[in-house]
């Protein structure tokens, strides 16, 4: 066998974007994968449900496919997994709680029987053909995370996957420094490190903290029933409000389906222990007196009909929030959120309810590592390349400048874009070329046939409407059968402007008419074009709008 | 004449949303109008570009209204008077600087001589009626901006307008407390207070400590080409960027119209002074070393076609973004716009700048009071009644907090939604009834046309798209001339859908041809919505999308 002298890493997602993390690494003849994620769409993608990385580098490279692994079960690690399942049936490796997770996505898309899936834990290594992929314990916002150690011919590739590091973690178990620190001392060829937190100062808050400032919460609102919105997903933030609730002598009630799923799946998995007795059915909770109740819900980012969303717009079907109630968002708002999460504060506030939220009550550690925790990530693992992932492009430039900070030569810190082939040896590493790359639209049922034709057309009629002009002609005569129809949507009041609205009649009368003296064969076309660019300055005259004219001439 | 015994404050914008600040003081038969402001549409209206506030109360009561007073110059409180002035020509009093911004305005409305402004400085009454609106001045993030003090038979209503206050102001010219508190101590009826900043503890920055900041980026900056973008009418701000510039002997060049205009009408009325030869035109900084050159730009909220945007993406005309370029975003993303901003920043960062921005760099103040300022303002005025206003709900919320903790009793503090008719006497103050009230949406030149209807299209259309289906029919026989035409926009590729597109057209004869048997006297209509009835279904269990589905069935 011909010596392994290369290895090639090539990012599909997970730069200058959130979301949809995945990341190849190939190295001979196979290719494993790094995560499989999924992104939500962002506001000029309208009707877009999400968004999931192009893989058809993959695709066209099947057979070369080994294993998918994933660092853990958050939405934009795994949530393109059916997707790329659908097509490419390799087995995925994962911690217990990542793959607690990953089942019950499969089985929305009947996947779970043709899957195999591959529990592994930390300290685990997997032997893909030259390569070996080493599970090391971190710290992040879900339980069993964990980053990856990929042995090569050619030396350790360190990927964090997300991380922090929390010294004083809910599980007790620290991100496994001491390992990291091994790796480093015996030799690390490149570091691929989560980007998020590259602006933020200092070492990001522990979870313990968050436990504390709820505790002194509850303690001030012993008369009142308790609300907490929190990430589903977040199995030691939902753990300490069970404790905190216990402590109090306060029943557990949950409502929102993925809030409930994934604490089902987290209590069968053990990774939450709820004592005996404490947790009551949500349509019980009448029976509870307020004082003596806690309510954890899904909703925190105020997504339209999430459980608080609900309770806040009145539309929950038990919980009616009141001047009883206090209210706590233990999450901070994803960027492009704030608005609906501020809307869905200032509705609970209206509806009477105390309500605690944002940073400075201390209520939500990130789950991601701030500049002094990246130094340390850094400074044990000593890469000789550093290629910063999961941000945009300001992270990953922050992020780069720690590194050089650190030592790390300019030259050896790659910022790379999705798609570049990052090829390395033992000594050098550079972008050698390119794969298809970037983003595939789901929407409804249909993977990737929204595109930039359909989302401009749809960013245009979201902006000024249209209008449909329906004439039909005399094939023979070229007159027009009665009136031309006329359609709005989105546009104006149509009855309010009806002087408008004859003006359109009469330009497309006027056109059609016109027509019927000239004889050119490509008249119809000739005429739909003449329709749109008078009625286009005819309606921009009056109006300084632009809706998107539709000409429809039939001739029979 | 009759004793004036109560008066009644209508808010018409301000609270429980940003922007289109406006108050109405009813004392005897005078209505006085507190500023004039429109909003920028949110995201769920789409198309739309201002939002002003209903004043059809106001229209009705048209021979009441004796002014409007301006507290300052920023769009939220003077944005909506060429559309208020159009219906109703009384005279507007305010600052010269607010002046020298409004009277720009009215010029793009030809409105400016058709319009008594009356200039008043701090200090100044003007005596309406039996009130007396006494100008008093306030710190805020735009020069000479003003709080009233309303004087009536019945007390003096205090409105704080936007404030700050801050001892170390860039003019100077610290806000008047001794004015107020000597108010305070005659007696203040009722507060009506800037409630933007009441979540935030503390005190908030001085604007001269945002001129240490950028001082010393400057003088790290030796070599770099200077770009700094901020809001135009932050006099101040660019005052100091002009001070510090002339101190390391750079040139300083302006971009972006309304940077442009604000600049001509503060250095005309001198609260801007720029040091002689020290502006160059944008259009010849290629003469200049890039490193004696600071350019002062629009697009501090990553505005599509502003200034620094078009640097960003590289369309702006002269200023090319480089490895030699230094950009400090002066200014903090406003809620929405977080997204965008943070876009702009990767552009800037990919083209190689430097890019400084974010709170922590402290090169950005506040012009709002935090909590430690909100509680000075109300331990000086010490008013009977507190009105919290420019605020959401939940700033209100907090400022009232804050205000029972300041020993206003619960009972005088009303927090208010638009339309309500607050009437106070000497000793209560009641919500007594309300007036028309909300949000009137201006979309090119149309003002009102675009309502809910027009908006829910216009989300809709943005989803999912929408289908055209047209078919013409014979009356006679009620057979179908030719196949029906299908069109398609924002849905799907049609051309890959050829199939989908083809069931489409079926479905469309089907429901023709069924019709052509029955014999009923509307059956277009029924046709119409059996078409629309079957698309909706079919493409919902192929697609699992919801395209507006409109179709035409002529008869001919």
């Amino acid at each position: 066998m011909k010596k392994i002298e290369k290895i090639r890493i090539i990012p599909l997602g997970g730069l200058n974007e959130i979301g949809k993390n995945m990341t190849l690494i190939e190295c001979g003849k196979d290719i494993i994968v790094v995560d499989c994620g999924m992104a939500f769409p962002d506001e000029d993608m309208p009707g877009v449900d999400y968004v999931i990385p192009d893989v058809q580098y993959l695709l066209k490279n099947k057979d070369r496919v080994a294993a998918i692994f994933l660092t853990h079960g958050h939405e934009d690690h795994i949530g393109a997994l059916p997707y790329v399942l659908r097509e490419i049936n390799v087995p995925v490796y994962g911690t217990r709680m990542t793959l607690g997770i990953v089942i019950n996505k499969l089985r929305e898309f009947h996947l779970e029987k043709k899957t195999s899936l591959m529990q592994v834990s930390a300290g685990d290594s997997v032997k893909i053909g030259s390569m070996e992929v080493e599970y090391i314990h971190t710290n992040h916002s879900i339980a069993d995370s964990a980053a990856l150690a990929i042995h090569t011919p050619c030396g350790v590739i360190f990927h964090t996957g997300d991380f922090k590091i929390d010294s004083c973690p809910i599980d007790g178990d620290i991100i496994d420094l001491p390992r990291i620190g091994e790796l480093g001392k015996q030799g690390i060829l490149a570091l691929l490190s989560d980007s998020t937190g590259a602006e933020r100062p200092g070492h990001s808050m522990s979870e313990s903290k968050v436990g504390s400032s709820l505790n002194d919460i509850f303690m001030r609102a012993e008369k009142k029933r308790i609300i907490v919105a929190t990430f589903a997903s977040n199995v030691h933030r939902v753990q300490q409000i069970i404790n905190i609730a216990a402590q109090y002598g306060r029943k557990v009630a949950v409502s929102g389906r993925s809030m409930i799923t994934v604490l089902e799946a987290a209590m069968q998995l053990g990774y939450t222990k709820v004592p005996k007795g404490i947790l009551i059915d949500i349509d019980k909770i009448k029976k509870i007196p307020p004082e003596q109740l806690v309510v954890i819900t899904t909703g925190s980012q105020g997504e339209p009909m999430s459980a608080l969303y609900r309770m806040a717009y009145s539309e929950h079907k038990v919980v009616e929030i009141n001047e009883n109630d206090l209210v706590i968002v233990s999450a901070s708002a994803i960027p492009g959120n704030e608005k609906p999460v501020g809307n869905m504060v200032n509705e609970l506030f209206r509806s009477g309810a105390e309500v605690v939220y944002e940073s400075h009550n201390e209520i939500h550690a990130s789950g991601h590592a701030c500049q002094d925790e990246l130094k340390m990530m850094l400074g044990l693992t000593r890469p000789k390349f550093f290629i910063p992932v999961h941000g945009e492009y300001r992270h990953l430039r922050h992020h780069a400048n720690l590194a050089e900070g650190m030592g790390i030569a300019k030259e050896n810190i790659i910022i790379s874009e999705i798609g570049d082939i990052i090829e390395l040896d033992k000594s050098s590493a550079k972008i050698v070329g390119t794969v298809p790359a970037g983003r595939v639209l789901v929407d409804g049922l249909g993977v990737g046939d929204v595109g930039n034709v359909v989302l401009r057309d749809r960013k245009h009629l979201a902006q000024d409407g249209l209008i449909v002009a329906v004439a039909v002609v005399d094939s023979r005569t070229g007159a027009m059968f009665g009136e031309p129809e006329i359609i709005t949507r989105g546009f104006v009041y149509t009855r309010e402007n009806e002087e408008l609205m004859d003006n359109v009649k009469q330009i497309v009368t006027t056109v059609i008419s016109n027509g019927a003296k000239g004889k050119q064969a490509d008249w119809s076309y000739n005429a739909k074009n003449k329709i749109r660019d008078d009625l286009d300055r005819y309606i921009y005259d009056q109006t300084m709008r632009k809706p998107m004219i539709l000409p429809v001439v039939k001739y029979i």
